[in-house]
C-alpha cells in the first residue's frame, strides 16, 4: 500500500460519507417526522458538512472491509457515528465550553447562527444518529444493530466521550495527575475512535475475538491521535489547523506531551503505530490500510 | 375508576418510574464504559430525579398494560422516554434557550451547577435513553426495541421535539399564524407524548391497526397537555406552578388560548377528553384508566 492509495481511499471514504450525511439531512420528514424545521436543519448542516476530514468513518469502513462486511450498512454506521462526533464539536465550541469562533477556517455553528440553534443542531444530530442505525434501510439483522446502538451509546455519554468533556472542563480548574490525563482522553477522543474501529467487527458479524482485538486497536490508533493532537496544539499555527491552537498550554492544561515533553511524545507515537501493527498482524496483507492509518494519525500535521 | 385510585396508579408508576431512574443512573460504568464522573452523573440525576409528575411514564405503562404487555419492559421504556424529557427541560432552561432559573421550585441544573454541565447532562441524558432500550436487558425481541428506537428518535429530534423547540424559539422573534402554532406545539409537546401511548403497542406487538389508535390517542392527549398548559400560564400564578408563569404574553407568544380565548380553550378540552374516549371506547373498561388520563391532562391545575 503506497502512501498514495491511502490517501485515495481516506478521500473515497469521505466522498461515500458525505453523500449519505447529505442525503440523512434532507428536508423531507421520515415517517414519524412532522416537518424538519428549515434553520435548525441548515444549522445541523453547517455542523456536519463541514470540510471534515471523516477519519472516524473511515475506519468504519476499512474495518467493515477487514471482515469482507457489508459496505452500504457499515456507511450508514459511519455517518451515524459522524453525526456523533460533529454534535460533540458544535456542542463543545459554545461559549460554555471551550468557546471556539472558528472550526476548520469558518465559523462555528453558534457564530454562523446562534447559540440555541447550536445547542438544538447538536441535539438532533446525536439523537438522528440512533435513528440511523435503527432504521431498517441499515440492512443488518436487528441484533447487530442493537450491539452498534448499544456500544455506540456508551462510547459517547457519561461514559465516554460526553463524559470526557466533563472531566477535560474540570481539568481547567483542578489540574489532574498523569493518571487523569490518560482517563480523560481515553473517555474524550478515545471512545468514539476506539468505537469506529469495533464497528466493523459488529457490522461485519465476526468472533468475539476479533471484535476485542478491533476495539484494542482503536484504542491504540485513539491514543496516538489525542498524542498528536497535543503535539500539534504545541507546535501547529492557527492557520494549519483551522482552529485556534497553543489553547492547552494557555489554559494550562496538562496534556502528556507537557508532562513528558515533544519528544518523548515523539518515541511514544513511534511505539503505538508499532502496536497498532502487532495487533493486526494476524490479518496480514488484508489489514495494511489500517496499519496505515495508525501512521497516518501518528504523524499528521493538521 | 374512581378519582382516588387513578391518583394512586399515577403515583404508583412515578415510583417505579424513579426507582428505576435511580438504578440507571448509579455510579457504577457499564461494559464499555470507562467510569462515570461524578459532577456530570449528580448534574444528570439533579436534571432527572426532581419530583415531576411522570405522566410520561405513567403513559407508556398503562398503554403497555392495555394490551398485557410485559411491564418490566416497559418500564425501561418509560425511564428512557423520562431521560428525554428532562434532558430537553435541562437544555430548555438554558440562558440561550428559555433562561429559567426554577424548575419545580428548585434551581435548574445550569443554576446549581453550570452551563457547560447542565449542557453535558443533558447530552448525556439523551444518550442513555437510546442505550436503555438497546441493551438486553429490555427483555423485548430485537425488532420491537429497534422499533421503539426509531420512533422515540423521530419523536424526539429534528422533525419532533427539538424541531419544536427552534419552531418556538423563532415563535418570539416572528408569530406564527393558527397552522404554525398547531405545527409547533405538535412537534415540542405532542410528540413525545404520542411516542409514550404508542409505545405500550410496540412493547405487546399490538396489531397495526392498535398501534396507529394508540398513537391518535396520544395526539389528543398530547393536544390537551398543551391547551391545559397555555391556560394555566394564564391563570396560575409561579407558586403553583413551581415555574415562571405569564410568559407567553410577556413574549408576545401567540397561542390558541390567546387566539381564542379561555372560554374556547374549555370548551376545546372537553372535546379532545371527548375524542381521547371515543379513541379508546373498543377496549371498554380496560381502557378506563387511560380516559382518566385525558381527564386529569386536561383539568390539571399545576
Amino acid at each position: 500500500m503506497t502512501a498514495q492509495s491511502f490517501a485515495d481511499r481516506l478521500s473515497h471514504a469521505r466522498a461515500l460519507t458525505e453523500a449519505c450525511l447529505d442525503g440523512l439531512l434532507g428536508p423531507e420528514p421520515l415517517a414519524g417526522e412532522c416537518e424538519r424545521p428549515e434553520t435548525l436543519l441548515s444549522a445541523m448542516r453547517h455542523g456536519v458538512l463541514n470540510g471534515g476530514k471523516r477519519f472516524r468513518p473511515f475506519l468504519v469502513l476499512e474495518s467493515t472491509r477487514l471482515f469482507a462486511g457489508p459496505e452500504d450498512a457499515a456507511l450508514r454506521v459511519a455517518a451515524a457515528l459522524e453525526c456523533i462526533h460533529c454534535y460533540s464539536l458544535v456542542h463543545d465550541d459554545l461559549p460554555a465550553m471551550d468557546d471556539d469562533d472558528l472550526r476548520r477556517g469558518r465559523p462555528t455553528v453558534h457564530k454562523a447562527y446562534d447559540e440555541a440553534s447550536a445547542i438544538l443542531a447538536g441535539d438532533s444530530l446525536l439523537t438522528l444518529a440512533f435513528d440511523i442505525i435503527a432504521d431498517d434501510a441499515t440492512e443488518l439483522d436487528a441484533k447487530a444493530r442493537l450491539m452498534l446502538i448499544s456500544a455506540l451509546s456508551r462510547a459517547a455519554g457519561i461514559g465516554g466521550m460526553a463524559g470526557g468533556q466533563a472531566l477535560d472542563l474540570q481539568a481547567e480548574k483542578i489540574a489532574p495527575n498523569e493518571a487523569g490525563i490518560v482517563t480523560l482522553q481515553a473517555m474524550k477522543t478515545g471512545a468514539l475512535i476506539r468505537f469506529a474501529a469495533e464497528a466493523g467487527a459488529i457490522i461485519s458479524g465476526a468472533s468475539d475475538d476479533n471484535r476485542a482485538r478491533l476495539s484494542q486497536f482503536g484504542t491504540v490508533v485513539g491514543l496516538a491521535f489525542q498524542l498528536a493532537d497535543d503535539l500539534l496544539d504545541l507546535t501547529a499555527d492557527a492557520a494549519t489547523m483551522g482552529k485556534a491552537t497553543g489553547k492547552d498550554v494557555g489554559r494550562g492544561k496538562g496534556t502528556l506531551v507537557s508532562l513528558h515533553g515533544p519528544q518523548w511524545a515523539e518515541a511514544r507515537l513511534g511505539q503505538l503505530v508499532a502496536e497498532a501493527e502487532a495487533l493486526l498482524s494476524p490479518f496480514g496483507d488484508k489489514a495494511e490500510i489500517l496499519v496505515e492509518a495508525a501512521l497516518f494519525v501518528a504523524t499528521r500535521e493538521n
